[in-house]
Parts: C-alpha cells; sequence; structure tokens
C-alpha cells in the first residue's frame, strides 16, 4: 500500500469543521467522498487538524492509504475535479509508511484575522471577526511578546479538549496592522490546546480595547485560569495556515 | 431637501452588477429598497461607478435627496439594519446641493487581484482571478510603467461604452505580489472606459505569461485596436477601491 500526503485548503463557512459528525457536512467527509469516488473504493483520510465549524484552512494536512498507481503529485488534480470550489487540495505527494499528518506534526502557524472597523465588511464576512471599538495595536503587540516560550497554557484552553499536558511552546506571535482595516494575528507554536488560538486572540483584543492590561498577561497565564483571559474570539477569523513536520 | 453621500463597500459576488435592471437583483436597486423601508417614500440613489456583474467595491459612491431629519453621519448604522450583509454603508454625511456622485468625480482607483497558483484558491474564489502559468513580475512592472500619463486609451475599451473622448489619464499603476500566491494590481486614474481595468489587467498578465512583450504596451496604445491588447480579466478580481473629489 501507497501512503499519500495531501495539503487542503478550504473556506470553512459552509461546513460543519473538519471531522465527520452524523447529519452535518464536513470537510473530511467531502473530501474522502472525492477520493472514494475517484479510487472505486471506500476510503478513509486522517486529518491533521480537527478544526471546528466555520475556521478556514490554507495549509490542512491530511494522509490516506491506497494501492492505486496514481503518480502522488497527480492526486491533487484528479481529487479537485470531484470536489466543490471551496475545497481545493494544493499538494499531493507520496510520503513514507511512517509519516502520520496528527503523529509526526512539529508544529503548526495559524492567522486570526480582526475586522477593525465601526461597520462591519462586506467582502470579509465570514472570514474575520469585526470589531467596532478602535483597537490599540501597541498595546496588543506589548501584550504578544507574552505568550511567547514555553508556558502552562491552561488558562488558554475551552473545555473539552483532551490532553495530558497543557504546556506548549509558542515560536513567534505577530500583530501587524493591514490595509483595509485588518489586523493580523499570526502565531507559530509546536501544538495548541482546544481554541487557544481563538482565546489568545480575544484576550489581545481585550487589551486592544484596554480592557485587560497589556503587562497583566504573564498573570494570566500563571493563573491557569480560563476566567481570567479574554472570550474565545469567533470561529471565522481563524485560518490555520501551516503544520510542520 | 438636504442631500446625502453614501461610501458603500459590497461583495459583488451574488448581485447583477449595481445598476437596477428588470428581473435581476442588483446593489442599487437592494439599497434602494433599504433607504425607502427607512424613511416610508421611495427613494432613488445615484451611484458613481456603474460596476459589472460579479465586480466588488470597497468604496462606491452614491447620493440620494430627502427632506429626512436623521443626522448625516447616521444614515450609514439605520441603512446597514436593513441591508444584507453583502452590502454595508461604510459612511453617510450630508453634502452639499451642488455634490454629484458621478459628475463631480475626479479621479478613481481600482484594485485587480491575481490567483496565481496551479490550483485555484478555495478562499479566494469569486475574489481574485485565477492564473495556472507561473507569472514573471518584473516583466509586469515594466510594462505598467507604460500606461502612466495621458494616452488614447481605445484599445483599452469594451464595445458598448458611450464616450465621446477615449482619452484618459492613468496616475499610478502598481503591481505587486502579496502572500498567499496573490498578485495586486493597482491602478489610479482620472477616469476609466468600459472595461479599461479588465483589459489593463489582461494585458498585464499576458505580459506575465510571455504571450505579450512589455516593450510591446506603447504600440498596443498608440494602434488604438481593442484586438492587439490581452483579454478581459474576469469581473470577480475587480475592486473599486476609491472615488476622488
Amino acid at each position: 500500500m501507497r501512503k499519500i500526503k495531501l495539503k487542503i485548503e478550504y473556506d470553512g463557512t459552509n461546513y460543519h469543521g473538519w471531522q465527520i459528525q452524523k447529519n452535518v457536512i464536513t470537510v473530511q467527509e467531502t473530501i474522502e467522498k472525492a477520493i472514494s469516488k475517484l479510487l472505486g473504493n471506500q476510503v478513509g483520510i486522517i486529518g491533521c487538524s480537527r478544526t471546528d465549524v466555520g475556521v478556514h484552512a490554507y495549509g490542512q494536512i491530511a494522509h490516506f492509504v491506497t494501492d492505486s498507481k496514481i503518480p502522488g503529485d497527480k492526486f491533487s488534480y484528479a481529487i479537485n475535479n470531484l470536489l466543490p470550489s471551496d475545497i481545493v487540495i494544493k499538494q499531493s505527494e507520496e510520503v513514507s509508511e511512517d509519516f502520520h499528518s496528527r503523529y509526526s506534526a512539529k508544529g503548526k502557524r495559524y492567522r486570526y484575522l480582526v475586522y477593525n472597523d465601526a461597520h462591519a465588511s462586506a467582502i470579509m464576512k465570514n472570514r474575520s471577526y469585526h470589531v467596532r471599538p478602535k483597537l490599540d495595536i501597541e498595546k496588543m503587540k506589548r501584550a504578544a511578546k507574552y505568550f511567547i516560550g514555553e508556558h502552562d497554557f491552561a488558562a488558554f484552553q475551552s473545555t473539552g479538549g483532551q490532553v495530558l499536558s497543557t504546556v506548549r511552546e509558542i515560536f513567534s506571535l505577530e500583530i501587524e496592522k493591514k490595509e483595509d482595516n485588518i489586523i493580523s494575528i499570526e502565531v507559530t507554536g509546536n501544538g495548541f490546546l482546544y481554541n487557544m488560538v481563538r482565546i489568545i486572540a480575544g484576550t489581545l483584543v481585550y487589551v486592544g480595547m484596554g480592557r485587560i492590561d497589556a503587562d497583566e498577561i504573564p498573570l494570566i497565564i500563571d493563573s491557569l485560569d480560563r476566567t481570567r483571559a479574554g472570550k474565545t474570539a469567533p470561529a471565522e477569523g481563524l485560518y490555520l495556515m501551516e503544520i510542520f513536520y
């Protein structure tokens, strides 16, 4: 059997997240159906990241096994012909037997987009978090520095996560004001707890609003107390950018 | 009577362009209905730019007259409550009687987004023009310079335009490679012929592909011959960014 790795982009707006569930349409299911149709037999795929309802991805990674003779790099074209246009296989390749999309992952990069204006955006709706009050970017940048490094991020985890340890390392956390009222929060780390990026984004938005002081971040991290951090920012602003192996 | 100026953002995907037509839904009609509902009487609005089916806007400008007592800057909030989320009034203000959204305009800025990758984008679909062959940005930048200045742009006009003169001045034309495989073409000028920006974009894409030589642009402009320029790039990549008064 051969193992095929897929890099996947999707607009999460019309899907009930990545993982297969009863009675709702998910990204995983949609891709499995396309591959099964292509190969003529039932194929299951294993994705790295179980993105939530409404979350987008530029670089989700999944793998599947097959005895098909299609060259590894040609799967992307063949599968894309059978997918709706809001899911695209950006790259496919044959990988060694010991590769696993989830267990081999060494880190991830996420982007969170805030749309900061008195009025919502018609073009960035479903693709960003609309925040009305003018955010203080400098305060957000100061706060961002405190997240970098290895910490116990228990205060930045929603209930529902099933992990033994809540210690994670954040390699970088960059805040950038882009054109058209967009603030981008880009975070790279060795792993993320359930909703961790969205809670960090929500906390940074509170810092930008002046509801949390930038220098309070270390205390919030040390508290291990979810109620001390900001609210979980909505799914539509979150993009899974890249997974490192 | 008071005159109110509106700045409008819209995602053009689900509209049959700006201008009211029979049997299809347009942006103008949708806004007129919202304002008419707000004010309790039939209101007509006059927009600056008759954007085509699928074209987007960050900065369309329109005006209407009313004897309503609503403060000028509050119309945006009141109208937005009655609009679908893919059309947003970003700003409203009372203007003097002699203001006219179309006739007072001194220039416009457009953006054209090309998505340049072997596979389409799930996230930028309907918001960019997907071009598969790798484009040579440096050639496109060299070609862009030739458009700047006052020229007769007859070669860059689709049939259907109703203008006396085809002379226009382009103030700037910037090509920039952005992240995530996006190439942005940003053009500012004192006015644009019918489909002019889309034909310039299509021509620059041909230059990037090597189908037209960069240094051929002056000859194409001088020819006044539409068949010499590149094809009209599709509507979904075009954004009306700003109108100057």
